[in-house]
């Protein structure tokens, strides 16, 4: 059996989300175990159900979405504190959170601690690209401000692995976000990191990306530090925003354009779909003892069942002991 | 008289697009002395003109656009470095290339210079934003790869200058990028800059953005470190590019789609053209003692001929004695 911990307070629309999503995946995977952790009078609906393989466990405080990371640690009686708790205490395989992303990261740096031999876990997605259905995985995506060129190479490492269990591609290929595609260019940490993985023959190495051609899908993982990997998010997201909002504008402007719309709503509603890396199933905490899924804080229930299914995956797969096999050599 | 220097060779289509351009400018501007620097068979068209106000200065060979930009400095009877040194000889006052970026920064820094208490020029361009017409002007894009505190703050004062000078505004606002709005979040270099630039009564700092807001136009001002600027906007431009793809893809799907495009055609031209960055008129190197325009490698007409207006502009407010009198305060 996989045990799975779910934060059922996290995100903006909380129990009214998580409680639909895991009704429908407890029925659809009876090899998993669910344990929901949250406030018990949310979860009547789920606790009538007598399902063998869920089980409430009662919290009384939610983390707000902005709290304070290090004080959200002193919380102990919130849905994530209890839930690392239950994790650690039972030796479960992983836990889901749509909560505050600060707080669940220090959570788990702080108590589902580092894989020995890591220096620094790397928070990690995949994003659409313009590819049809391939993916791009991109960490770190914030959890490390400034990142040596050691940490720069796990994440190579913990990418890999990332993405040959979810997409089951034997050699992914890496590439290094950069300002530009010469061995020679960005930092000094940069160019360290080039030379590295261009001698290290396990990994797949590419060479630099620039931030426009991430969503062209030329590599399987894209490595970079928190901060970088950050702003390019926050722009993609920013700009896909500012173009959909002038799209809508453009259909409004009169009755022709009005009826134009219908002819392709669905299209430009399938593009939509593609483009919105929340629906993806939400960020990994990679080079953590246990798996740890932080979904989107505005996830819907389609999004949250994701975030589930994402989380069998890894387990089912056992990605933790493959990392630390990876990371002993 | 105005005097602005034309490297009419750089860019991708060089003087097939810089001679029309020139011409254009030539007639409607008597006001400004063009001196275009190129190979004298290409621009047979502009002195056959006979106009007053055009002067054809020639040389000999072109920087490609991927040059080394210290080997560029060396190959001195380039268009480009023809123009540098007619600017400098006769004390002109602009240059506008569309050639190699890092070959007319560096040519800027070396021959050029740095104005007096300026630590690092910056490379600065006005970018579309979701609010009408109203642009956003974001600096450093390039031209340095890591900035202290000092010269983030520096590039405030550049940027709020150039801000007044093309949008009128007496106070524009300057945010700082960061991956976060509050005042703690970032780099040491973002706390200081944040410090700094809150107990500046100089300038009208509004706080960090993140760049997921950056083209909704909240702030007139834009400051970040050459490599955030480089990730910021290729991020952008690739996030465009993928959903221009899709959109055109979703349009072609069917007799229906594509009818449906007949009505929002002139809509989706706006729109794409509005988040043309590149139709801005260039960027501009602010803090060396001349105005410098790199217009984009990929110009057309249009593009071109909104550098040579830009330039005017900037020349015609006296940009680098603004510059040169703030920085001395």
């Amino acid at each position: 059996m996989i045990n799975i911990v779910v934060d059922m307070m996290g995100g903006d629309d909380s129990y009214k989300i998580t409680v639909p999503s895991v009704e429908k995946f407890a029925k659809e995977n009876k090899d998993v175990n669910l344990y929901c952790i949250g406030t018990p009078t949310y979860l009547t609906k789920l606790t009538g159900l007598g399902l063998p393989n869920l089980f409430i466990i009662p919290s009384k405080t939610v983390v707000k979405m902005d709290a304070n990371p290090m004080s959200a640690l002193k919380d102990v009686d919130s849905s994530l504190m209890v839930g690392i708790k239950t994790l650690i205490d039972n030796d479960y395989d992983a836990i889901v959170s749509a909560g505050s992303t600060g707080a669940l990261l220090s959570a788990s740096v702080f108590k589902i601690k580092r894989i020995s031999g890591i220096k620094r876990p790397a928070l990690t997605t995949s994003l659409p690209t313009t590819k049809g259905d391939k993916k791009t995985v991109v960490l770190d995506l914030g959890a490390n401000t400034e990142c040596s060129a050691i940490e720069l190479e796990q994440f190579a490492t913990l990418g890999s692995i990332y993405y040959s269990i979810v997409y089951q591609e034997n050699r992914p290929s890496v590439a290094q976000l950069n300002i530009g595609t010469e061995e020679e260019k960005g930092t000094a940490v940069n160019k360290e990191v080039y030379t590295s993985l261009k001698n290290n023959k396990n990994i797949n190495f590419v060479g630099n990306i620039e931030s426009r051609e991430v969503l062209n899908g030329l590599a399987d993982v894209v490595i970079c530090d928190g901060y970088s990997g950050n702003i390019f998010l926050k722009s993609t997201e920013g700009a896909i925003k500012a173009m959909s909002t002038l799209l809508k504008a453009a259909f409004k402007k009169n009755l022709f354009s009005k009826l134009s719309y219908l002819g392709v709503r669905k299209s430009i509603g399938e593009m939509k779909e593609k483009m919105n890396y929340k629906s993806v199933g939400g960020a990994i905490l990679l080079g953590v003892n246990k798996v740890v899924v932080k979904a989107h804080g505005s996830s819907d229930e389609k999004a949250f069942y994701s975030a589930l299914k994402l989380t069998k995956t890894l387990v089912g797969n056992n990605i933790v002991e493959k990392i630390k096999e990876e990371i002993s050599k």
